[in-house]
């Protein structure tokens, strides 16, 4: 699985709807009591039979979670391939750049010749700002990105994922040197429950990330102090201007 | 997978969803023509990248359709089960009774002693309305239900999932003899397209559904007619008795 997929996927809100899901599993309507005796004795009967489908469910899960594994790892030169082009390590083969222009045949025609190379810039190396564009498109990333942390962003280099060898994964954010932080990668980890659900599935338990080294008077997540009450006062006096 | 699972996805709109961002695919924000021809050459470099990405993830998806296949077949015998039980064509064993009501301890303290079998009505067969319940106690399909379609929900006596031989499945929904139609199955078919999309995943194409033949005066579709017609002539005779 793609690590911006993962991202989207947003695994604390998952796990807190199963979380609260969990909760009502086994809770009564008071329909169940209601029932004739011998109607009860079927519906726990259907309940043991529940649990073997579970049983098989969970065992699903598992081989489905050893098929992403075996992807996962013929993904992995694709996607290190793709973080040498963006970050300038190497080029794209000639086969590569011609399968990816197959597609934008279309784009050419609309936007014109291709752009010849600006002459007063020089060489540049990879695809410069990849990831904060990726992010950027991605409509429920997009509006968390102030601009602030698009200045940070831009020093991302490459984002990537490991399994764990518990239930669970590790997102990677891998940075240039950059005026913000110290670290040169910031990992989140995300930790499932060893017990599978009432339903088979894997249960979201909580994420641990690392902590972030701030450059001083860089920290990001400290709210710039608005200048408002200089506006204001300037507004004052200026209505107090227009009064007189 | 569980037939309840599948209806509570919406495949259509999952479609649309699908069919809207692969008209997104390949339109042009003008960032990239903005790039240098060295970086564009990059970019065009990694959507070839991209490209043998989308056939393995393609290579995956198949895999996990027969991993859903295989597990379906495990699946199937307990369905059978319960529709046997849920039929009250057979009585559930009392090793899956005494597995059900393991987990059922809590409840049966809460609502006290079990209760007693009522005397003045006769044996029940299997588990009446089961099936309404099981959909009344689905968020998202009991808003749709009315008082009038839970008379002939009722009647549902099981419902069947079967894979395609081309990509997609169809939905059994089986009734007993009932006051609405003469239908005794309707079956819904949600088709996926042949090839797959963009990203390498599968993507829904249309779905058909049986004609319901609906017994004379019984077309649930069809709304009541309201007297509300009456009501307004009342109400007119009665502001001209007032006028008066």
């Amino acid at each position: 699985m793609d690590p911006a997929a993962l991202l989207a996927k947003n695994p604390a809100l998952v796990g807190m709807i199963q979380d609260k899901l969990n909760t009502l599993v086994g809770q009564s309507s008071g329909y169940i009591e209601s029932l004739p005796a011998d109607v009860r004795r079927r519906v726990s009967g259907l309940k043991g039979v529940q649990k073997e489908h579970s049983k098989l469910e969970a065992q699903f899960q598992e081989e489905v979670l050893e098929l992403e594994k075996k992807y996962f790892a013929k993904f992995t030169p694709l996607y290190q391939k793709r973080a040498q082009i963006v970050n300038g390590k190497t080029e794209p083969t000639e086969e590569e750049i011609q399968a990816g222009e197959e597609d934008e045949e279309d784009d050419d025609e609309e936007s014109g010749a291709v752009k010849e190379e600006d002459e007063d810039t020089g060489p540049v190396s990879g695809i410069p700002e990849f990831w904060l564009s990726a992010m950027k498109n991605q409509p429920s990333l997009a509006d968390l990105i102030t601009e602030r942390d698009e200045e940070a962003l831009k020093e991302l280099n490459d984002i990537r994922m490991e399994y764990l060898d518990r239930p669970g994964f590790k997102l990677i954010f891998e940075f240039n040197d950059n005026d913000f932080f110290t670290n040169k990668t910031l990992t989140k980890t995300y930790y499932y429950q060893d017990e599978n659900g009432y339903g088979g599935d894997f249960i979201y338990d909580h994420a641990d990330g690392d902590k972030v080294e701030w450059k001083s008077g860089k920290d990001l997540t400290v709210k710039v102090e608005q200048k408002k009450q200089r506006n204001k006062s300037e507004c004052a006096s200026q209505c107090l201007y227009n009064y007189h």
